[in-house]
């Protein structure tokens, strides 16, 4: 009985890189960690070590570099496109590229209430991602692009029950009609597949604005009666929204805030003091679909450990 | 058009125990953190926040807790069965539940050339992990398990190539005859379906042990042409002595040494100084599979967001 | 010759608490992690395991919830104090009491122009940090207070040069006119000993945003001959504006942009494409003082191994 | 009223080298991260962003690569104390130059019952530390050698007890005379100021195998009373073994280690199932001393923040 190479992939992770852009003394800046994976004709690497199909993953980092240059960097999305696009069009054994890009977000230091020319701060630790996947090429060429954000950390201190729940042998759980509601939330949405050359720059960071926007705001309105109800609100909201987004798949750990017991000291808390616990979190996954959706294809596909 | 509920799974991430067995002043400990995730009908909860179908991640946590104590834990294979069935077999809305376990490894403290009875040290970062999924109740009950490792950090000097690659016009990099071999390796093998509840905890740490092992020897005896050489070359030294074993995922980041250029002090370097960088690195993803193998089911399926 | 007890110290490291402080509807919250130290008169609980002076961490954790509750949070710095304060005065074998607390800010999530009541976004990692020891009690009781940041990342696209250095037989570093300058601040600064207690919390409160605004300023305004002289210039700055700061220490990695080099492709790179590494990193770190200062005592004395 | 600099240093952090030593076919690998810090007179860059006086960040990280080169790497004492010497001896500016090296062990591979020549495993996370200080040159230089450790996890199974603590009205918890000890060790011991230079790699490399021998075997044959008195035995053993060894500094987080209350599903837990906490921990911290010992100089000794 033999034995056979599966399903395999290589690439370049996490090239970061900063992009200035200098209009004059007027900077803007674009910062990138930028991961590559290519998928095609590789087994005689993996089986005879021979490396004739293989483009080196410092050459795909010296091509992330080299794009910067040349293209320049708009939105992670269609930086993504370029790249994956040059992989699959260019690189013979490639049959499938994905590129994959995580932003850090920058604003302009304001001194005197003026924005500075080039002088920055970092706001936070949020991400905003883009996975990008280009199949073939010519004519029959496919791509799909998903965007999404990571760390977008949110919290109701009221507005939010959880009771009615199943219940076993096991169940110890309290229910509550007041409880505080914390997530940090990893959240990618899938655009449907028509034309995304005919996308500007401008118009995946628009939707991207609109996207976190309606997350925050579906968050923030939805009185919760349950973290799955609020996950699904969320997603929907998207959708509703966005007609070009096909999908969204919400990720959220419940970061659970356990009201502090203060009786032993003759005190009460009605809502007032909690104790924010890192482990064990429950963790709640949930999609929401369009349900005339074209094929995700291979947009999500990866077959690989990690 | 209309906006569905597609996949969703929620359980209790990451509870962290540490079961002592005492057999009089003579202790064994196992470290374990366990995930669970639990699919089935919950769209009432996502849809109406009704929770009647919901067992509280917090119940799920009680469960590991009281399974340690009531089953005692052996293999994390056998454990997290054991876990997996229970919410399967007796959660009425349960289709698919999957339980994954983390092992953090202890040693006895060596004193006087006397292995402590209880005291302990942990050796490493190395995590030893096993993902059991299963479908289903009474006889139509699937499970697949899944076995595998991570952070098994691994350091060739010597005895590894990199030639002969494609190139274009981005590619700068030397060919080399002598260089660095290093990865953090992530593996995960998956075992037969064949009766797994026949297989005890023994069975479980002595093939462990055994997989382990042989990926050592295998990673230090080859000579390397490529890291996608010594993944699969790892692979399948598994598969070619376990015959249990179907299937093996590796995921290798190649952390690269760089030998540091001397000759602006006057000094050469032939293989002796390296630096050691973090980012950007390659990451060759590889799967060494049985042909005669049964489907893999269940067992690495999951369509949710991370 | 004798062995002795050295300096020493114990607490509960880490107490992580939300506190929400409600006025109907619109609820306002304070996110700390808060660390407390001890020491004094606990030679016994080291020497014979005597603990009859050892009151436990527990305690002190418990403490901690139960003055969030009692007093309610206000500026961290008044928190701290009023802790430090309690075990200094109460608990009879402290002779000096440390506390630390790290604030997360969060923000009100802005839903149709309208901040929301309770539903609120972490804007980032950024840290607000305060560190108070208190020693003795009654009339003689002192008190430092030592305000400060963690992870405030800011970065200049221009506007930095790096020349004229010294040079000896391992330097290769060119001079370079116009760099980019990045870094991640830990920022402490050490407030006069003036009835720290007369202090509101709106008072620590506003001194911080003003810090803050100005070591961002003038992080802008700069042209920086060196990082030394930019931490330098920050430092001064803060020192000018508040009569109050007797002192500031700034930690600065030097988060080094490297420009790529893309000959090799046929491209230029005038000041656009840099790649962001992560180690090694230049670290600066200088103090900054008011001549006619105080002197510090405790504020930053500590004799532990961490 | 004027504003003077204070305390300041700068150096190049975390540079991170691997040392290959050939012998034919059998290679012996070091795997060091460095940092170096200068102290002196670089006033004119802090006020002046004069850089005359500044050997680049860049340079010392050059230093220490050719340094790894011509000089090899044996003890980490041994390579920081030359390096810490060569910026002491040849930098004008320099008045104080400190250098920090951590070590991650490798241990070789074994096949078929042989260790491999030049296949290395990481055995884990624990580092082995060093941070030398050197103030001045020729005849007056004095130095200071301080070794360590972080990240040695251990456990005790039962053998550690909690009771006759002090209470106050915050106390709820509960003594105990049989609970789980953890913690992650933090050591470091400062070495006598006699003729550092006489001692060997060897010397430096056998004292730190039997410090932490010592450390370990008496962190598992106390019967332990409290983590206090654990600690200060475990010092004390090292300092009654090791005459050349002045003062020892030992920082331990308590990893709580919770019985579960399992009587909610009617299971008894008589010292079976812990759960092991994050946050908050308790943090104890104790230097023991020999006391007829030099002053500890600047071995410790650092104003800056951090």
């Amino acid at each position: 009985v033999g034995i056979s190479l599966g399903p395999n992939q290589y690439g370049k992770a996490e090239t970061h890189l900063v992009r200035v852009t200098r209009d004059g003394d007027h900077h803007q800046i674009r910062d990138l960690t930028v991961t590559t994976a290519l998928r095609g004709d590789f087994a005689a690497a993996h089986l005879d070590g021979d490396q004739a199909n293989v483009l080196p993953t410092d050459t795909q980092k010296n091509t992330v570099f080299a794009f910067a240059k040349e293209l320049g960097i708009g939105a992670i999305e269609s930086f993504a496109l370029d790249l994956a696009r040059h992989f699959a069009d260019t690189v013979g054994p490639v049959e499938v590229a994905r590129v994959t890009a995580h932003e850090a977000a920058w604003t302009r230091i304001v001194a005197d209430g003026i924005p500075h020319d080039h002088a920055f701060v970092r706001p936070g630790s949020e991400i905003r991602t883009a996975t990008v996947t280009v199949r073939g090429r010519g004519d029959d060429q496919q791509a799909w692009v998903v965007s999404g954000l990571r760390d977008l950390v949110v919290l109701k201190s009221t507005g939010s029950e959880f009771r009615g729940f199943l219940t076993d042998r096991y169940t110890t759980l309290a229910e509550t009609d007041d409880r505080v509601l914390a997530t940090s939330l990893v959240v990618q949405w899938r655009h449907d597949t028509a034309l995304p050359t005919e996308r500007t720059s401008s118009d995946w960071d628009e939707r991207y604005v609109r996207v976190r926007e309606r997350l925050l705001t579906r968050f923030a309105a939805l009185h919760s009666l349950a973290l799955q109800q609020t996950l699904r609100e969320m997603g929907k909201g998207v959708l509703e929204a966005e007609r070009c987004v096909s999908e969204i798949r919400l990720s959220a750990p419940n970061l659970h805030h356990f009201l502090v017991d203060l009786q032993p000291y003759g005190l009460d808390n009605p809502g007032e003091v909690y104790y924010a616990a890192d482990r064990p979190y429950g963790l709640i996954q949930a999609n929401v679909l369009r349900d005339d959706d074209a094929e995700a294809g291979l947009a999500w596909h990866d077959d690989t450990a990690r």
